[in-house]
């Protein structure tokens, strides 16, 4: 029962449930194949469809800027024929602009709700979703995001800047023309601040970055030049990828342009793969980078990456309780299956 | 921008987003009342409804015992007619029987799955809800819970054990005749440490039990002879719901048979209203507790509660990367809601 790490190799069939937990999260996550189907076998029974709306009705396509909240800018700038737009949110989850906060007699800590939400339309076309791009066109994308995120550090208040895609009306999206989000927030919220604290133990016991050592042949799925994805030793959701650049690199707003091709390509890949596997499913995306204002030691430490997590599997009770996951699919099977994704040559 | 507890009243009408965080979690929660509806207007878009499905074909039915995976035990004992039976999950996901584990070469923690996945049937009649049921028969099935945590406290290497039921398909029920769950652990599971850390350094600044102070006018909503529901300060989700012992009790498990009962009466209370005002809403609850080898000065500083919480919104990507929940609805205006429903003689 004592935790170890074990040295001999071995493959699925009638496997016993496992805790694992990697170095990165530092939670425990419950492997428990009594109750998944064989992973080959998975699939979305809730495939994202786009819905075909029409254009007119949709107020991110081309056209109809005029229904959006107010641009941030666009790509290429003052131009009708853009291919990306950043634009704040209608119904922002925080407030760029707050007046005094009517105070209150409740007991407990308190912060105004100052931040920025902002869309990134990732294509003017309704029916184009992101993984229907050119790499070229993803890294647009992406260079639309780090641009934003350099303006955002100007805030001196801001501390951390999370960029998510929620894809599919189940993994949260409101609307269905393709679009990622970003929230600009005045405190490091608390997933941020344990991966910091997580790395930073690794550090401290081995002088290395945990993420630098993370790369596993059983658990890898694609490379690029710059770039690996992969299944997390301990993923918490079933068919969880993560895309890591190969160097250490603590900012995700660090990306060059060449470096934001060659990640697209990947994500491409990714996403193509799990479509094809996984019959569409619903996903959500994430980056994880480091904090705006971190310090030399804090970028030793850290190191990016996305997140790719297909919404496959309910979060209920336990996992509300306990912040454990029952995952029913070893991630070694998960990466096998996904490395041997035959995609065809159009795709 | 600063980190505050004010001191003077408010009301709702049109405020501004606010960060809290309360002593418990220890989580800032964003409130974003332009993401929401007026409180009072807030229904669940897809109610759990019961199927009415053919007696015959759910295992959990009186007289198809022989269809489920083997009987802990039934209340009364011995009685063919039961009104609450605790049996093995046919598919755990820890399991209670583990051979030795086959070894892997992956970098990380393993732990063996051992631990004990167990089934509450909550009453013998598949169209029977549990908020249908009496305070005395609501209270049968809290004794059965801690008859079954007694019992599983025997074994030395289970570390806590999460009592938690899931209603409506979209909170994670697979079955839809009322149970609830139980999963024995062999670890502490990384929430209740950080609620036990929390409660911990409130108790060390304060010599106070955090949750034997967290009672507030502005957020009740109703109070029993032994215990007070509540909507806690910084609500994760909009409309959860505590239900708190008004005197300090470190474990679930030690709830007497009297008690129970008021229990029984107040979750009635809490589920009958959340049904008409939410519209029948999935929802979950989870019952926090100590762990089960707690020693004297932990017992001192936690205290249990019931949380339940009605699936009303999506966690999505920013969630899920941040940690960080984005509530539309105030504490103070879901409690004010749930204090003034009116609850007809007949429920």
């Amino acid at each position: 029962m004592a935790a170890t790490t074990s040295s001999s190799s071995s493959s699925s069939g009638n496997r016993n449930p496992e805790l694992r937990k990697d170095t990165v999260s530092n939670r425990w996550v419950i492997f428990s194949p009594a109750r998944a189907k064989r992973p080959s076998e998975f699939k979305s029974s809730s495939p994202a469809v786009s819905d075909q709306q029409l254009n007119q009705r949709c107020p991110f396509c081309i056209g109809n800027e005029h229904q959006c909240a107010p641009e941030i800018f666009r790509v290429p700038p003052d131009n009708p024929d853009w291919t990306v737009r950043v634009i704040q949110n209608l119904y922002p989850a925080l407030s760029r602009d707050l007046p005094a906060r009517p105070a209150n007699n409740l007991p407990g800590s308190v912060l105004d709700g100052f931040g920025f939400h902002d869309v990134i339309i990732e294509t003017p076309v309704h029916s184009v979703q992101l993984l229907d791009l050119s790499p070229h066109d993803i890294a647009q994308v992406f260079l639309a995001h780090t641009k934003r995120i350099h303006q955002l550090a100007a805030h001196h208040s801001i501390k951390y800047v999370q960029v998510f895609k929620n894809h599919g009306a189940s993994a949260g999206a409101s609307m269905s023309h393709s679009h990622s989000q970003m929230l600009a927030l005045p405190v490091i919220p608390p997933n941020v601040s344990a991966r910091l604290g997580n790395m930073k133990d690794y550090f401290e016991k081995t002088a290395k970055c945990c993420v630098c050592e993370i790369q596993h042949e059983d658990l890898l799925i694609d490379t690029s030049d710059n770039f690996f994805s992969m299944v997390p030793y301990a993923a918490t959701f079933p068919f969880e990828i993560w895309i890591v650049p190969r160097h250490h690199s603590a900012h995700f707003h660090e990306l060059d342009a060449e470096k934001a091709v060659d990640l697209g390509r990947l994500l491409k890949l990714m996403l193509t793969k799990m479509s094809l596997q996984l019959n569409n499913p619903p996903f959500n995306f994430m980056i994880h980078t480091s904090p705006l204002h971190s310090n030399a030691s804090e970028l030793a430490y850290t190191h990016w990456f996305l997140q790719i997590v297909p919404q496959l599997t309910l979060t209920a009770g336990f996992e509300l309780a306990t912040g454990c996951h029952i995952n029913p699919v070893f991630p070694e099977d998960a990466a096998k299956v996904l490395r041997e994704v035959n995609v065809p040559e159009s795709a």
